[in-house]
């Protein structure tokens, strides 16, 4: 396997797709059980993981403990926004502490876009980013485009539709920078007051007809209505929204009979989705939840195990 | 051993005695340090145990973590009531999820009368009930049952009476089940008006005079005056309840010299139980804290580990 | 080694000079990974360590935890503050109740000056205080004079300024205590507001002159200004404060060339300190930070551990 180049894991802007690629490709052996990894739990033992979450998440940092755990290393979370440690103290010190106390890793969620840049500049430590407010969260792309990969064959000539609250979506920009790199023919798709007028500029379809946007897609993927990060009322009502842009059941005959269906969750059951679509077998929605576990190994191992 | 039959455990209402008794001899045997089940952190291995705790708790979460990690699985504790999990998701979306991270069992506790029997209807993961409501708490009863049953000798024809909130008490109708079940006389005292009508009608003794309840009793179980879970008040007064229906030093003349004394803890000394009473040599509040472990390990092993 | 005599470490009041200088040679033996303690995760395995902190902490809490899974034990954290485990339920009953979780060890930190002392009086188990309201922090002190000891060489006769909220400070306590007892010539400076009368009487210098008492020092150890301790208001503002008595860059010209400064953490800069002598090569804060794992290892392997 090629060597790993990076120190820290800050976005999918700037990764190559070729380590795009090898991130996908160890989190398939994990998940394959492949026999040169195994025992998995003896890969990081002796390591130990901080998770810094300065704003609160539980399904991110269970997923990363998990995965922590499962390759043999120790975890201890702090929530930032909570605790003493970062009790009048600026990030910068907060991690040089945390790298005093022997950290081989930190897994960081903070609400400043740029946070995990800054502090990988400042410790020697690598730095995960676990959401950093609506810039990027490169595990959660990372897994939704493994659980692409697995169900479509591959990324390349892909129609993938991205629909919902693209303007607050750190969720959809990891994603759109990793599938563009991987050769996908994305579509953005939204109300026009959530879709920002930059992105077409990136070479990418924008649409504000959900009919058009979703009918010759391989795969929609659809993201969660974000109340808490939106400063603004940018749609009249959630009830709104779902009729113009929630999938429904009446849409599904629209869709591709081998079209998939993804969302970071937790769901909103009837406003982004109708219940009946998220439970049908076009929804991969539980198997991305599963991938997460792979994936963030995957990232774990190649950053702060020995470098295969 | 014989072999255990059950997914989950959801009550002691539905469980048969000869099954109550494998979990309490299982527990038993860990106690003993039976040479069988040796090392004891060898026999979950690998196996990943989460707790999701929808309402707060403390010591019955903080039990379970020891007996999960004694046996050397992992535990994550998800406190579901400000969980970013749960944040606008079903009960059912949160355990599918809990599921797909690779969860080999679940250990449950919400405030829904129910809600785990709904759970494990669901996923093919073991529930286990660590408290719904006002309905059960078993592992809490089947510790309170083996506790019994070390300082009695047996439970059957023993005389048990237990005192207190039995109206709201999910220990007190757990106990009712268990004791029941396996044969023991049981005696429900209390203010008339936390004595619900229909217990009279299960074949147990209903009493509203504390002399008459204790002054034969093998054993007193008391319970916590719970305010939290009256929606009115049901007597007039904490220092009222305690006047006539708290264990107090002057009563102590009344018990049977071998008489023992259980309460599920936190005690409020000086409501429920005199410090006197408490802290004497009758009181096996603390043995129950300790068999707590034993019984969870045995309840732990069954269900997710290699049926015996 | 000489066999260690005390079963809990409540402060440095009364740990004699050669048991301070047991604790800080075994730390020195784990930081430098001495091939008799290794593999160190097999010292204390078997044993379940609980951290009881009835006020909140990160720092203390993590630094004992990595330091108790370093050793191999398992770590129990109870947050009391919010825990039903103490819900209308005294310390002792709480200390019982830890105890019969089968806990070797208890980490406590608690408002009430005395209650490690209190509750060692009741418990088997031995405590290891952690901070008890401005009585005692025995184990900051402890890293604090270990990492005096690493850069002066020894502490016997050098001249140490303890500078800041004298009065409320656990921190200055404990280690006015252990470097006394070592034999350092300690100047104790800050506001008279916050400097308390009685430790003229203990045989150390008071100082309210900033440049007197840092001019000729070998070591200026920094408090944290602790508006959570302050009923009252001791100076007029932190502003005045920083003037009178922070640290800044102008005063780096009176320090002696090799001086060190010392802080407990978290910083506030530009109010103890200013930025640029706490990034300076003078300051060993981090080192601070890393050698309080060695320090805590040391303590609970003498406190837990088979005693050598």
């Amino acid at each position: 396997m090629k060597k790993w180049q990076h120190n820290s894991l800050l976005g999918l802007e700037y990764l190559p797709a070729e380590d795009i690629k090898q991130i996908l490709d160890l989190a398939k052996s994990f998940k394959e059980g492949d026999a040169d990894l195994l025992p998995t739990d003896s890969l990081l033992r002796g390591k130990r993981v901080i998770n810094l979450f300065m704003e609160p998440s539980t399904r991110t940092r269970i997923a990363f403990e998990i995965a922590t755990k499962s390759l043999g290393a120790d975890v201890i979370s702090i929530m930032g926004e909570a605790s003493s440690l970062t009790k009048g103290e600026t990030l910068h010190d907060t991690a040089m502490n945390v790298q005093a106390l022997g950290a081989h890793g930190i897994i960081l969620r903070h609400s400043s876009p740029g946070s995990p840049l800054l502090l990988s500049e400042m410790v020697q430590v690598p730095i995960i980013n676990a959401g950093d407010g609506s810039h990027e969260h490169p595990s959660q792309a990372l897994l939704d485009i493994f659980t692409l990969r697995e169900k479509l064959g591959s990324i390349e000539g892909k129609k993938i539709t991205i629909l919902g609250d693209i303007l607050f979506s750190r969720v959809a920009r990891s994603n759109l920078w990793g599938l563009m790199k991987l050769g996908a023919k994305v579509t953005l798709a939204g109300p026009s007051t959530l879709l920002p007028d930059e992105v077409a500029s990136l070479g990418v379809k924008v649409s504000h007809n959900l009919h058009n946007a979703i009918e010759s897609a391989d795969a929609i993927m659809l993201l969660r209505i974000q109340h808490e990060r939106q400063q603004a009322s940018h749609f009249p009502s959630l009830s709104e929204y779902s009729k113009m842009f929630g999938l429904n059941k009446p849409l599904d005959k629209l869709l591709k009979r081998e079209a998939i269906i993804l969302h970071p969750g937790p769901i909103n059951r009837g406003v982004e989705i109708d219940s009946e679509l998220a439970d049908s077998s076009k929804s991969v929605i539980l198997q991305q939840v599963r991938n997460g576990i792979f994936v963030r190994m995957a990232i774990l191992y190649l950053l702060i195990g020995r470098k295969p």
